[in-house]
């Protein structure tokens, strides 16, 4: 490893001060240290920065300090080759699950080669319609489909395989990975997912029909959207973290990227554990 | 009855259609017709016409021809003594159960006045806020707070009779009356309130904590809901069909009016035919 | 108040400790002591003991150390202007909310008359069908229907106030007092109900129809459920306590009680203080 | 092929009919029928016969007459070479789509080889403890852990692939294959899964945390799932057919079969339209 792509949540002093602490002592170990942008910036570090959407491309590993959100805007872009380790500032998440009080002795057996990781499926979205790019958006947690506060149910003519599914009269419909299975999926009634798993589910968001309820569909089968409503404000929305305006006859069409993401895995820590603790089912 | 008030569902040319008839049959009878301007737009009719709101107090009785929220349109800006009438096109409304055909015959007794009537709680809606005025807003189905597709997760202060509930973290959140119950409330997870109980559900869309089931709460508490969220588009919707930018700091409440919605009440089918029928509760 | 009924869990040895301590003081300042059987026989006293459903009969204030079970074991057997004091042994319980430390103090306050209390709807059960006498179940959380475990689905055909609401295919039903509705209703995916409203719900358990939602019921209609199902297994469990089977063309029969249960409220917690600690809002 | 099995629901005079008329037309055409006991015995016929259990190994293709419980019934216990023939008696089933009209022409492909089929995954489920000989129970659809009306809550400790998961408390546990996904999973809150996906889900009924959601595994992991709760009624039941007390310390051992289980497909509905027409999703 000779460069070390370091991301860090802006908006937190404690990620920005563990970030410069961290870097200060890779930089004295003899390794580079890439940056964001928004990190650099907030840090008034000179060294080397690039956009996030290429920060793992410049990197051999990457470390995030921050939540979840954070590192899923740096993880959704990088290379399959690159591991990502995600430290959290205080809360565990579902995807930054080592500590702050344990990150150096973590950190010393990535640096030395020493661990595991596990590869985590993602999804390449595109839109597909009049006037459309071919521009590819890649997805680590869900794609979104949502209509406008103000907008009428939406209807979404869905085919899987090039099989009709259904058409499904909701405010939207989540299509989600098995990482993203635990986030916005969770709230709107869909299932848990095992992390490592080659599946992707369907959810409709309050949908009309109550028997319309999440399909779970292996990964390699093509999903298409098609938007059947007009004159109504919908959105794609992208990890929660991107947006973009989509209307009637767009197509949103999601196949499982070649590009899995690399997640170092502890041992301390099983997938099940952070469920528990997560989900507070040891409790109550 | 001197003076009928009609409306029509302006996009669906039977309502139209047969809404004509009825107004030549009802004229012909001596009767008065009035309707909204949408309506005797779509008519080509030169008779009365006054605002859909100010319809109700125009009138002695109400007509509807479309769905359930062509009739909700109307309804939610009468006055409590004046019985409403909805005339469904083709598919039974939860609100509009009278067909075409049984028209005539429901249409002799209410002139006679033989008919049975029954009172639907609506709720008055205000937003108070740093500049904002002290319109109260009337639904019969719903005050919805919801965020815009592209925003995060909102928070929601709730109190209710002046005691904290909780602050709720979610999409959205959907005050209903038992009316209402059936509309959004179901497609979001809540119960069907039996309807004409003195309740008020609150069900929050895609809760963060899946323990924020609903709750119903008797209809004569206040109940307050604080936006706790800054620099989200965030807004109130009211029986689906208007709408407005709130904002933190302001706070919804809401309050059983004192003028609850009169329905005309045909014998032939009871609250739970219609529950029935529209939620397939005979098949499969 | 001249004789105090004390009931405590009786496998717990703390609840027994605790309430072999009160009782002594109590009768140091005077009061009669009247104990459930099994409450006397475990602590080794020869006062006063009676039934537990006799409990509330002989005394002027009741008061149980346990849980929420206990409590309903003795609640729902209590006259209604039986004062009910629920201590909890270390978990906060829905019913049980005052804890051993704070409970010399709510003690004096209840002894000199100080106190509040709240009302809350309790039902009465009745078993209608060949060869059934005319006894009458009361219950202050739930009746529920069940299949057996090797049974298969069962048809409750349920009609209230006199008329048909549907024929419900399950693995059963709850009916559920606003007391109860957070306890079995909350995990069959009933709602919230406020504790001291008039209401009732029907909540259906694993049905096959999945627009089968709970209903929201005025406590004054009589409810009633008719098994539709031959040659099964069926059984009726009342507060989850008592059970007996039922079967085809038996008909429960669930109407308001004239005796609400009467608890004694401390100020120190509202009702949704306790729902946001129960159901862990606050956290996460 | 020499030897069809054949099995008809023996409470259906319709289902009894067409399998004897199947049988004279299969014998005249020189095909010998092996029929299970009952279906023998029903209809009188003096031919080959044989218990359920064993009807696929004398068979070299099944056809079953009736619901999907009589294709059950027979489907899991047959050879993973055998395909299985589901013909509806008027009723579409998840797994029994083909209808009376066109069974016919069906056959006549089918006898021609002439035919696809697909491989439904089935598990096989053992229960291991004090006293247990090693006996194997197949299911396509699904093994239920579920507690007797009476009983309280039971407490269930799973582990998967070795790995503690969480130890849920609940009515019961669904584990169900992606056939059952759409039976008893469905209406205790569990995701549809794709059919022919390696995939299983374990669905908690009623559980007592509101945040204990279905989670979808791959097939290749072993189940656990350790009986936590002493003193209580449970059961064991396989595909809903087959029931087996089970206690405190017992475990219950789930295992993707090496034997799938081979259905015919016929090209007129694909696996969605058949969702979409039992879930009722194209109408309302």
């Amino acid at each position: 490893m000779q460069t070390i792509g370091i991301s860090a949540k802006t908006t937190s002093e404690d990620a920005l001060a563990f970030a410069a602490r961290v870097t200060a002592d890779l930089r004295g170990r003899g390794y580079n240290v890439c940056f964001d942008y928004g990190t650099a910036d907030r840090l008034g570090d000179r060294g080397k920065c690039v956009a996030k959407s290429d920060l793992g491309k410049h990197s051999e590993l990457l470390i995030t300090f921050g939540g979840d959100g954070t590192l899923l805007s740096v993880a959704r872009h990088a290379p399959k080759d690159v591991p990502i380790l995600g430290v959290n500032m205080g809360t565990l998440g579902f995807l930054t699950e080592v500590r702050v009080e344990d990150f150096p002795e973590v950190m010393e057996r990535v640096l030395a080669g020493d661990f595991e990781s596990e590869k985590r499926v993602t999804f390449d979205v595109e839109v597909r319609g009049p006037g459309r790019d071919h521009r590819k958006y890649r997805v680590l947690n869900d794609a979104t489909i949502n209509k406008s506060a103000l907008a009428r149910i939406i209807e979404m003519r869905v085919t899987v395989g090039g099989q009709f599914v259904s058409s499904f009269r909701a405010d939207g419909l989540i299509i989600a990975t098995p990482t993203g299975s635990t986030a916005y999926n969770l709230s709107a009634g869909g299932p848990i997912i095992y992390a490592t798993m080659g599946a992707v589910v369907l959810t409709p968001i309050c949908p009309h029909m109550l028997s319309n309820r999440p399909i779970v569909l292996p990964d390699d089968l093509e999903i298409e959207i098609g938007i059947a409503t007009p004159n109504q404000e919908i959105f794609l929305t992208l990890d929660g973290q991107e947006g973009l305006p989509i209307a009637q006859n767009d197509k949103v069409c999601i196949n499982r990227s070649p590009n899995p993401v690399t997640l170092v895995r502890t041992s301390k820590t099983s997938y099940f554990d952070v469920l528990r603790t997560k989900l507070k089912w040891g409790e109550g």
